[in-house]
């Protein structure tokens, strides 16, 4: 047996007892006449002395030659310690060590595995069974797990059943772009992998499973944006014979019980805000409400003087930044430098001093008197002592651009406290956005949502107005969760995909057999799905998925540890009939 | 709201109860003046009544048009049935209806949805939605939901952690073949999917995550045996700071928790067995030990007279058949004939009746008389009123074949109770086994085996009878699990590699990254893999697995309810830098 006991289970209790441990060498302390060792393993650090007068003259040699990292096992008596150490659950003891055996040497690890490590994210990424073994990340896999128990066993109390659905299913070109698989078996043909187990959740609903729901890895081939991995986790769920309604508590139940169970905080009836009043407060569908600084339009207050730029806006409108009287000129004209970025986009910024004697004072002066900025500050709710940030421009530009301002203001001003939860429903998504590109409608969530009641009318004439069925869960302004009501109307999915453009043909080859279980007697259903990865960073009260995935891959989609992908032999290629083609495309 | 109970849900004390139900019409009887429905979902069947006097002429109407699987709404008052149905649980009440709804029509299903239905396996397969509807394969799927709660629940007490490992990853030519994923971004490079996640749960063992474990699907592009599914789901598992004992114990526990857990029955310790005894007493590594049957090897007792093909053999071994007297002449020839099959392919088969009146005859009593076959007898524990099944040949056949007719026996008797459970643990498996084909050995479970601690040096001179530390559990003549320590030490991970035939290079190419990953103080540490797919159904007391996978995939490794795999645009292939290769291999 390696080991009686792990590295943070010893207190004041066991003292006297022989007891073995095993462990990685944290750090060593040499006094010639005494050597101390930090033993350390998933579940803390041990102190192990040995000294010229109680240890073996061997044992003595061994402990002052081990390196950092190093594997050992020891034994010995548990003895009080002399100066206790509060900060580590076992300081009040430490083993004064009769035997010890290297179990494996180490070399040098190229960083440090402290808490705060120097190793750089590309080394730490390489090196990532090192990197596992710093506390910060043992801990956020830890918290991962926890979280996904928790889920699991919520969903199953509440008759939710998990579901495995296949990982090799059939391309689509509908959506982001497929990692597909070729078939040895049947030359020239190809699986994919999901993107998500959408349809067959609905089948599942279809075959009468009801309340279904899966903690499932998805791949999506995407050019990878920051934070952007191409398999993630979803926790994916379904339920059949309910509307919108039953969705969104059933839901809000999980999300809620989450945050007692996980963070210890309750909270009330989640607030909820349509799409369209989204927009227009926080110019973004996933606002971040732990803080004000909501939009207000300013067009009827700011065009009818002669500052064009207002005049030939869409739109006007502005935010109150709290205090932001005391931002120096040079502060505010860095302020302005950010929002001209190229990431951002704004063509400038008009900013307008309200100050603690009532007076207000702007950088268009020239155009706007007392009367008119009193206006602003009210239409954006401005008290002496704010700063109002006033952008204009296209509308969903100019939305977009003061949402990144508000944000960036947020972070700055401390506002986005990671301890402090906001759940938050948006409602009433359009069903459809416009795609420059292709110069057509797109389904917004995806082909099988269905519009709100009596809108289907509205297709023909104003298809840009449709509202759906869809709902996203909102957490500290990030997208947790999204889903929608699905159609379930063979007739109704038949006419969506041709809206969207299919011809009949390509409906069938790509969802036949979804169209085919429709008409079988498919109930009313609907779901929603958790992107796992953020739900647990942002829980764990931080922003970044990849510490939160033990085997992250980086921005190219390439995995450093193992140098995945990589060439594959001849044999291979030749057995999934295919041949490279590395010309260029 | 399109139901406030479900249709398993009503009993005597919410008569008088208004209620709204939803679900599918099972079927309808309708005598003219009354209509009854069998209304089914998830959770049962309730009777919905109309009648003439109590509905409305409208909802009469529209109940006596229902067809079969209509997806209906209805609304009533729970009354008390005159004759009851002891059989479902709301057998005792009926819903008188007032309101009736039709959410969906429905064509006629295309085999019936009922616990035996008329459809056969390729119907079934194609209309896979419509058999989940049919409680047996219902019930399958809430019972694999609850073995794997119960694992992970029982996983998560006892410490492990689950953490999830990448699904895109590197192709290893060793071991079985992999599926792979061609990467857009990384032209002529290839991600696999995992075999399993070997490397990845000793590279945590190495990170110090101590005790892992994984529910996760893997995929192997092998050509598809009976009931082999191209991806499957493991319940993986690793500890570090363990010998054997320590797995052993760990996953007995397991095993046994789910024993009472799942299937209410206590078992003790398991037997363990070595796979050399398992191999000279059962002819196989996965031996059913609910029954006897037991080998007996004559090569002492019958080669000795001048039957030659018994002198000629290097392994005579019969097994006694417990009242096997009783088969006629014509019943043993067939067995004979059975045995013969090419599947089996032995070359015949002696036989020896034991008569109740202690007498014996055998097909070869022209060479042995009652002394010799007494000492058959005793060898192979029968007693008066069995029959002797004797084959012979070499010794790897013969085992083999004379496990196959045991097992067949088995079966025919009904000795394979599957409400009766027998674990074993098989341990001290060989190392390695000689491949044939390549006329070298090749790691028996995997390169990273440890052997048995001072064998190394056997390896040189007689690598067939090194043992490995490797150990498989198995239930009921299945191998549900199966597992080993590993080697930790670089040095002898690197000579393993060696002899297996890696060359350094080939070595650092394909495990660089575990073989430097030792060189930082890798724990001693070893696992377990089991099959859930296997494990459930056994638990349930099947032995297919398909039937506990809701959408399994044919022998052709197609899913034919999708139609998967399937042709790809030329535009995907392109963005892959690769073309179709369809010329004959």
């Amino acid at each position: 047996m390696y080991r009686t006991h792990n590295n943070g289970a010893l207190r004041l209790q066991n003292i006297g007892e022989t007891v073995t441990l095993s462990g990685w060498v944290q750090k060593t302390r040499n006094k010639g006449f005494m050597v101390w060792v930090d033993l350390r393993d998933r579940y803390g650090i041990t102190q192990l002395i040995f000294d010229e007068e109680r240890s073996s003259k061997e044992a003595m040699t061994m402990a002052s030659e081990l390196g950092r990292e190093y594997v050992i096992q020891v034994t010995g008596t548990v003895i009080e310690r002399e100066s206790k150490n509060p900060n580590i659950a076992t300081g009040d003891i430490e083993l004064l060590v009769s035997e010890l055996q290297v179990l494996n040497s180490s070399l040098t690890p190229p960083f440090t595995i402290e808490d705060d490590t120097d190793g750089g994210e590309d080394l730490r990424m390489k090196y990532r069974y090192l990197d596992i073994r710093r506390k910060p990340v043992r801990q956020n896999l830890i918290f991962r797990h926890k979280v996904a128990m928790a889920v699991r066993n919520y969903l199953s109390a509440k008759n939710f059943v998990e579901i495995e659905t296949p990982y090799l299913i059939k391309s689509t070109p509908e959506g982001a772009r497929d990692f597909v698989v070729p078939s040895r078996m049947n030359a020239g043909q190809f699986y994919a992998l999901p993107q998500s187990p959408q349809t067959f959740k609905q089948l599942l609903m279809v075959g009468g499973m009801d309340k279904y729901f899966q903690i499932v890895k998805c791949f999506r081939d995407e050019d990878l944006r920051a934070d952007r991995q191409p398999e993630f986790t979803q926790i994916d769920c379904e339920m059949a014979f309910v509307e919108q309604e039953d969705i969104l508590q059933a839901f809000e139940g999980l999300t809620r019980h989450l945050l007692k169970e996980i963070n210890g905080v309750e909270i009330g009836a989640f607030p909820r805000m349509t799409y369209d009043e989204a927009m227009k407060k926080y110019g973004n569908d996933k606002p971040d409400i732990r803080f004000g600084m909501e939009f207000g339009e300013l067009n009827e207050v700011a065009q009818h003087k002669d500052f064009n730029v207002f005049n030939q806006a869409e739109l006007v409108v502005g935010i109150a930044v709290p205090g932001g009287n005391q931002f120096t000129r040079k502060e505010i004209d860095e302020l302005t430098e950010w929002v001209k970025r190229p990431q951002v986009g704004a063509l400038g910024m008009v900013y307008c001093r309200y100050n603690d004697d009532g007076s207000l004072k702007s950088s268009v002066d020239k155009f706007y008197d007392q009367n008119d900025l009193i206006q602003w500050a009210k239409q954006t709710g401005a008290v002496p002592g704010d700063l109002i940030c006033v952008l204009s421009g296209d509308t969903a530009k100019v939305r977009s651009q003061l949402s990144a301002l508000r944000m960036e203001l947020a972070q700055r001003m401390g506002l986005r406290k990671p301890t402090v939860f906001a759940p938050l429903w948006v409602v009433d998504f359009p069903l459809l956005e416009w795609d420059e590109d292709t110069k057509r409608y797109h389904a917004m969530h995806h082909p099988f949502t269905s519009p709100k009641p009596g809108q289907m009318e509205l297709l023909k004439t104003h298809p840009g107005e449709v509202k759906a069925n869809a709902y996203d869960l909102v957490l500290n302004g990030n997208e947790i969760g999204g889903g929608s009501i699905r159609i379930h109307d063979k007739e109704i999915q038949s006419k969506m995909f041709d809206y969207l453009g299919f011809t009949p043909q390509e409906a069938k080859a790509q969802f036949g057999f979804l169209m085919d279980a429709f008409q079988y007697g498919a109930p009313p259903h609907g779901g929603i799905a958790f992107g796992l990865d953020r739900l647990v960073a942002i829980l764990g009260g931080q922003e970044t998925i990849r510490d939160f995935i033990a085997f992250p891959k980086n921005n190219a989609g390439r995995d450093v540890m193992i140098d995945a992908p990589a060439t594959i032999h001849q044999e291979q290629l030749n057995e999934l009939h295919l041949k490279l083609n590395l010309s260029e495309n």
